[in-house]
């Protein structure tokens, strides 16, 4: 299966609107947990049965309404009739090669987006995908497993730490943006440090493996790229929205969640030209290396291929060779090898070959 | 013929709105097929004469009627006449070479765009062109040759699937385009799944395959970059038109259409990156095979040629030569060539070439 | 002289607006014809004297009067009087060295473009400078020589053919256009198609001349890059002008020929990428190619060198050499060469170099 | 620690608003200097708790805080709090790994930006993060560690020298700005001396010192773009701003600070091609230095082997090799190696190898 | 010091608007020169004292003060004085660092761009600031040392050529920047002859004399895209200005001067593509070079060293060696090594290196 792109085999021509499960199992059931809560009160519980989640749709306090697993496309589209979404938006909530975006509803927005999971072993990004809802007083949520990057927010919520239980349903869904997007910096910052030290290692040891590790790297940050720049995309256009369903004081905040998206594309960028200037050092060093190779040969070769031809024509079998016969022959070779050895090895100096 | 650019030869001057049919005849004859409903009936039938097509044109039923042929410009220009199409789009739907894209007329909007096919064997992507016309109660498709990616919408509308038969002329326009950027999605993944299996084959054998491949994918990554950006381009375009011919409710369709166009264009760029970094990790492999060679040659050369060079001294022929009438120069001789090999072996080591 | 820039020196702080040709002189004698036509009547004439021209300024009929060289400023100066243009019109008429654009007047339109030519002998693209002025009821048209690309229109004039004889000026303005843009696509055909045929060469045989056609294909396609983009500008800007000069119903022609131009651009855009893929797959090639060399030289060194190094220690003439005086030491000898030379080659074949 | 990202790990999820010091505790203890002064008086005092700085909040005068260490998050909030600053700035204040930016509150403005250190000795250059809050009567900065580039500034308002002191606040934030972005300038420039030498070194000696160097340089170069684009966007934006924060006539100066911003980020840009021209230029002389290495090589091996190859045939010793016997076949043999050497050194000639 | 970039230090925090020269004193005495002129009369004299040249400002005749020198800070301040100058214009004047850029003031137009000349003999691009001042009827010009490109613009206001005496100042200023644009492209076309020139020599010749001047000429390129594209832009800002200082009929000549300069842009950057595209085709040229070094060592490596061998063989002093008693041993050894000889060149022959 294509990384970059979700497989779309058998979908072509599929009712538009229809629910199709889209990706790659991933939990054998789904899970249902709803946080409700005020400033005063907090209820969070898991539910059997998504009826009991649809009785907090009208209420005025602020439900979480989180699903974990995507394949029961029943239990979703019983919850979209129930929250009253369109057709579309459920279509995208459980095909997962969602391309990062919002899409504006009279009632309610809706986001998909990736949360990202760096694995150190194989080097790889892993990502998921994330839907969200943003009704008046409901979050509705959606994930392909369970295992998240929002238990600081829940901790918040529980704790009351913060402004996050005086406030609305609009700063819980900043909030869950701005932990998903405060994790793609520290990922980025978790490659970032290797792609920075790779820079020493080209320069003093330009091996296989580091070859293997830049494009490693190079293809990470592609996928990182494609992405966090659709996503950072849509929340700048969130920032500018002008929506009943956002307050005018949760605005500062979207600006301060904007800028730190285009922080992670710039440094996203930076890393691939960095990336890019390493392979370039990388191919470089290569040829260094091919130089002085060929240095070491063509001095050995050089000096001895006259010397062993010398040798040669006195190993010859001729009759009438007169040197041969000459009481100091021997020495006086050995005298003209030396010297011719030695203008070898000053023409390699001149030329800053030794 | 130039794949990227479609004959123009002898059409140079030529009257604009003549009917010359520009491209390869891919069919015998041109066939009709009309495809007319509403909520409650159906009739799907082929036509001997486009006359009886025209009956259609102002009945409140949804009418779809298909072509395929184009070569048959008669047919065409009777078509053409019959709902009062302009000249323009009659020459554009015959010329095979267009540019994807939209033009607005009052009555009516004309689309060309492409419908594509990847032929396995060759590994290379084929286009066709597909004209279309979306009147106020018909939708008139133009096809180059039978095979279309359709069956699914006309298989939607036998069988009452989904909303389409509910719906207006609109909407099957937007099901059908919507069929089409499916499937270049389809064949994007397709490619992008070789194009990721690729990169392990680099590392491993740089084989000659493995650039040829390479260069393949560019270039058919190029084609399809060159086809599916105006694509998008015109359903950005649609989807902000404010046209009678579009009903309000088919808005978010078209958005979600949008999205899938922009994120087939995202993911080519991204596998044209991924294909450029190929070819330079292809490259520094080439490289570093070069080296490791040039290691084995220059250490068998360095080490053997003082070697040689020992025993080339001691087979002349000289007739005074004091060691070789040593007792014990020959073993000597031995020692000193260990020792010369092992000095060679040691200076190779420290030079991390064994 | 630069052919990318023309020729500037001499005519630094020259007067705007006065009358200096900067060129070439391609033709002897400059040459005026006239042809004039309603919907009944047409008349098609070349005049000695410019001032019989002057006659049809105000004249309802279509008139088309045509300039072929340049170098006579005299005679441009006195038609730009008797038309009442603007000295820096004249002035660019005859400086063949202008960037394509538009200049609109209030009583007329400039346009500067060029019309190509590809030489498939020196294998470039040669290109004439052509000026239109676009009036009420007047076209003027400036080219260097004589021998354009105009012939078709011509004769859609003469035989009536399409709607051109009973429309108005803006259209024969259009239809020139519409020639000049249809045969750069032309141009970029014939050279697509030598560019298409170039990567088969490149993987076979890359040889040096395929590497200076890839070289002369790129110098072409930015000379055309350089040629069409302004010229698609200025049409584009052309098919959104509001202006008394053009009618209603011209612009979907307008428009036809703005996509027409976006073609052009898009497939030269389309064609140096493939030109750069083309050089690096090249380049690769070469690599590839000296890798083979150099696995051929290192085997043959490999093998023969020690073995050269055997027999060289039992040609010396030491006086005690025990092994020279076994029965079978010279069979000896050669079982340890066929063993050396086994062990090579299976070293060889393990590194895939055989 | 990756350097083109502060590190985020462990404040994911965080509370927004919330105090947490992120980057590297730089100086022991935090200090705060109050600058006061209008056009009669001037007040200049190390401040030991901040209480004493809030009553300047409302004096008319224009009251310069600045502060010296971040990790005091107590300090920093009570600053804060005494002047009513958003829970976001105090964390943007705080956390040095902030893009440089602009946001606009009703009243007040806050700047966050990098002062820059440039390092001759490792050639890095070093940030340090200068946040900025400024306000109807006082401006605010933030520093990490003493030691800054504002002292010129303070010399101005104490010796009255230009018109600091009769001008209000405003005038103040943009001549700190100002000597930023100069000391910006100033650090490009001296990089950029050291990339303009480098050219010459790599036509002369492409050495692997010149290549590291190179190498330090576009990462360097990579590290002021990052840094000083965001600086010129928001600056630009600035210049634009219609606030009540800044006055009519200090807009020509904010417009003259554009200008020398775009100017760092077009002579960053010329660096970084010139950098990237270096390392082509560098490869294709180490590709010369190859090719010449291997003439060298090529010359003796092609000019020794057969000398020496015919010297070996008469070195057999066959009992009956006709030649060995005549009398002058030694010097014979010495005549054809002179005419084949001869023969290859004209070849080679021919080749312009020599 | 940089070239690319005005030295900087010592001017760090500086008051904005003081009056310090940056740059290299180029002339030892300040010049003064005024023209002054309407349709009848002209006066055209050096001045010793600025003083005499006040009396101009407020006349109603087109007036150019010419200052040749710009370390004068002293004269500088006179005359901005009394010409009402923004001190911030008087630092810009006497900074010769300045980016080429347009300030708008109510009362005057400051424009700051170069004058450009191409040393032959170093190859390099000299610049030249050149600032100027148009106010109602005056016009001030600033240049670091005498000579300039301005001659015939005096020409043509001495003998009345052209249009120059009977319209305004803003012509004038539009007639200066025509001759400064017009001889960019000058400076642009002689390069670019050079350029072209190479072309051939890179597939003929290869020296390290052509690397050499591709390096230059993109160095000299790079510099003159950043001193000529803000030049275009500001152009583009003016052309489109609507202010009281330029008059109707002076648009057309402002949009042929922005014409000219965005022909100067793009054939810049035409050639940036082409001195690239050399550069890749001389790597190219050196790797096919290198091949064909590798393809004569090759074959003479390969003939020879088995040869070799053979002959050493038979050179071995083994005291039982079978073939040397042979009779015909001898012949038959050339026979096969004329064998093996045959066997290798049939090889390299279908290896297409021969």
């Amino acid at each position: 299966m294509a990384r970059f792109l979700q497989k779309k085999e058998g979908t072509i021509g599929q009712v538009p609107g229809d629910l199709v499960f889209i990706g790659e199992q991933k939990v054998a059931e789904a899970t249902i947990r709803v946080i409700d809560y005020d400033q005063e009160q907090l209820s969070d519980q898991h539910l059997q049965d998504i009826k009991e989640g649809l009785i907090y749709k009208d209420r005025s306090t602020v439900t979480w309404i989180n699903i974990n697993g995507l394949h029961d496309t029943k239990l979703i589209r019983e919850l979209g009739t129930g929250f009253g979404l369109h057709a579309l938006v459920l279509e995208d909530i459980v095909n997962t090669g969602q391309r990062p975006r919002m899409e504006e509803y009279d009632e309610y927005l809706f986001f998909a987006l990736k949360m990202m999971r760096y694995d150190e072993e194989t080097g790889k990004v892993r990502s998921e995908q994330l839907s969200m809802v943003l009704g008046k007083t409901f979050l509705l949520t959606f994930q392909e497993q369970p295992g998240d990057v929002f238990e600081p927010v829940r901790e918040r919520i529980r704790k009351q730490r913060g402004r996050i239980r005086k406030v609305g349903i609009d700063y819980l869904a900043y909030a869950l943006l701005d932990t998903i997007v405060d994790n793609y910096l520290f990922i980025i910052e978790r490659l970032g440090e290797r792609i920075e030290e790779i820079e020493d290692k080209i320069l003093d040891n330009p091996s296989q493996e580091v070859l293997a590790s830049i494009n490693n790297y190079k293809r990470e940050m592609n996928y990182l790229r494609k992405t966090i720049r659709p996503a950072r995309e849509f929340i700048l256009h969130l920032s500018r929205l002008d929506s009943d369903l956002l307050q005018e004081k949760t605005l500062p905040f979207l600006k301060d969640l904007l800028d730190l998206s285009n922080q992670a594309v710039d440094v996203i960028d930076s890393y691939r030209d960095m990336l890019s200037d390493h392979l370039n050092i990388y191919n470089t060093q290569i040829s260094n290396r091919l130089n002085e190779i060929m240095k070491v040969l063509t001095i050995f070769s050089a000096i001895f291929i006259p010397l062993t031809f010398i040798a040669g024509i006195y190993g010859t079998n001729f009759e009438n060779v007169p040197e041969l016969h000459f009481r100091y022959s021997y020495f006086i070779m050995w005298g003209v090898m030396i010297v011719v050895a030695g203008f070898m090895l000053r023409f390699f100096r001149r030329k800053c070959w030794l």
